[in-house]
């Protein structure tokens, strides 16, 4: 049987979601849980790996097991075997053929930006803090040249590892909330760091010192050294995956 | 010089608000940071003090000093001294009869409930977890008992040190912002933990267990045995005091 889960969890206290040998990652965290509720190893694929520091607001994985547990059970007994940074929102049982990395059309983003002259002591875990006043709306209009299927070279990590860097970026915007600025950006796929590139480029045309243009001159030139750099992870949350509604998925990761 | 402060913190990890011999209190942290900036002893008078594990979103705190600082070095400067956990929002010499307690003329709190099946990951230092659907048009109610001048030994806490328990709400109001169930209550005064027994008894309303008569019941009643038990620490923030215009702070905390 093949259960698909939805996984929040707060990423400041873990070194990312893939496991490793030493250290506390997502991943680990929930298959040691999910092993303790099946009684036999469980090992879990997820729709997109976060790096350390960034937040899950529902990360999907999917898993199988010859456990027969209520689906009740899979996220209580779950909740129950997780630290408290970690929580099982949902579990349901999906077709074999769902893929929660492959079967994922589109993957959604939030970079939250505290945007005043003091540091944040509220809520410090899910900000990136930037003292100098940002124009959201002319951020909204640079990010818009993101929109479509580019190579997104200019905004890939070093250590990115996918075999090439096209992406369909589907919606992309940037607005105030009070003391907040907010970037929210689904595409297709990510590459490594895409996001928190994005936003570093972002900022300098937010601060004023770059102009509304400069995200298409990137884009155009493909070059990750001409590009701002990589904001911090503390601002991002991985929101989720989508899926065809075909898989019957909760309406947060249906499209 | 009498000089004002706004004060952010996340309450998680203090022991409270008040200073103590031993243990980490906001006071302490706060005290300790300015007396670094004026280089003399400094001690602080809060306008409201906060319980251990509540947060605060823009305490005031008044202090004298002879220091000569700019008032951004008053804020630049105690940031700088601060654990991450709290922040100094802003400065401003006050009057000398200006006084952070005696001058406020309310005090605003919010207490935020996640409401759905499974307990918070993501920002769970700032919320309560109740895991039955909750009404919340029937709590807003409820609350409306509250309004105006009422003995509130009801839902005082047997430790409170208050010569009575005559206090005044201004206004309160529970409402729905997706998972969340939002109680904001202004009120002249509070009582040791009023908030929090207040909340502690609208949640069996709005479990449905509780008629929405009841919290006019139980104040009327002014027995703390029959009211609900005390609401968790973590849920609760202190918005701030408000103060006449004439004073001249920021516009968060005039009225």
């Amino acid at each position: 049987m093949r259960i698909a889960l939805g996984i929040e969890y707060d990423g400041t206290d873990f070194l990312g979601w893939q496991r490793l040998s030493h250290g506390a990652t997502v991943q680990g965290a929930v298959e040691a849980a999910l092993s303790a509720v099946a009684a036999h190893p469980v090992e879990v694929t997820c729709a997109g790996r976060t790096d350390a520091g960034v937040h899950g607001r529902c990360q999907v994985v999917h898993f199988d097991t010859e456990a027969r547990r209520a689906m009740r059970g899979w996220t209580l007994g779950a909740c129950a075997n997780l630290p408290p940074s970690v929580a099982v929102l949902w579990a349901q049982e999906v077709e074999p053929s769902f893929h929660a990395r492959f079967s994922a059309r589109s993957r959604r983003y939030r970079y939250s930006i505290l945007n005043r002259p003091v540091r944040a002591a509220l809520e410090a875990r899910y900000v990136t803090w930037e003292r100098q006043p940002l124009d959201a709306a002319r951020m909204h209009a640079a990010a818009q040249a993101l929109l479509g299927e580019h190579d997104f070279g200019a905004f890939r990590a070093v250590s990115c590892q996918a075999a090439h860097a096209r992406r369909e970026v589907l919606a992309v915007g940037v607005r105030r909330e009070g003391e907040r600025v907010i970037v929210e950006i689904e595409a297709n796929a990510f590459l490594h760091h895409m996001v928190r590139n994005i936003v570093g480029s972002l900022l300098p045309i937010g601060r004023g010192e770059r102009p509304v243009e400069w995200i298409a001159e990137l884009l155009a030139g493909r070059d990750r050294e001409a590009a701002g750099p990589t904001a911090p992870a503390s601002g991002l949350t991985f929101l989720g995956p989508r899926y065809e509604a075909r898989w019957g998925l909760p309406a947060e990761v249906s499209r």
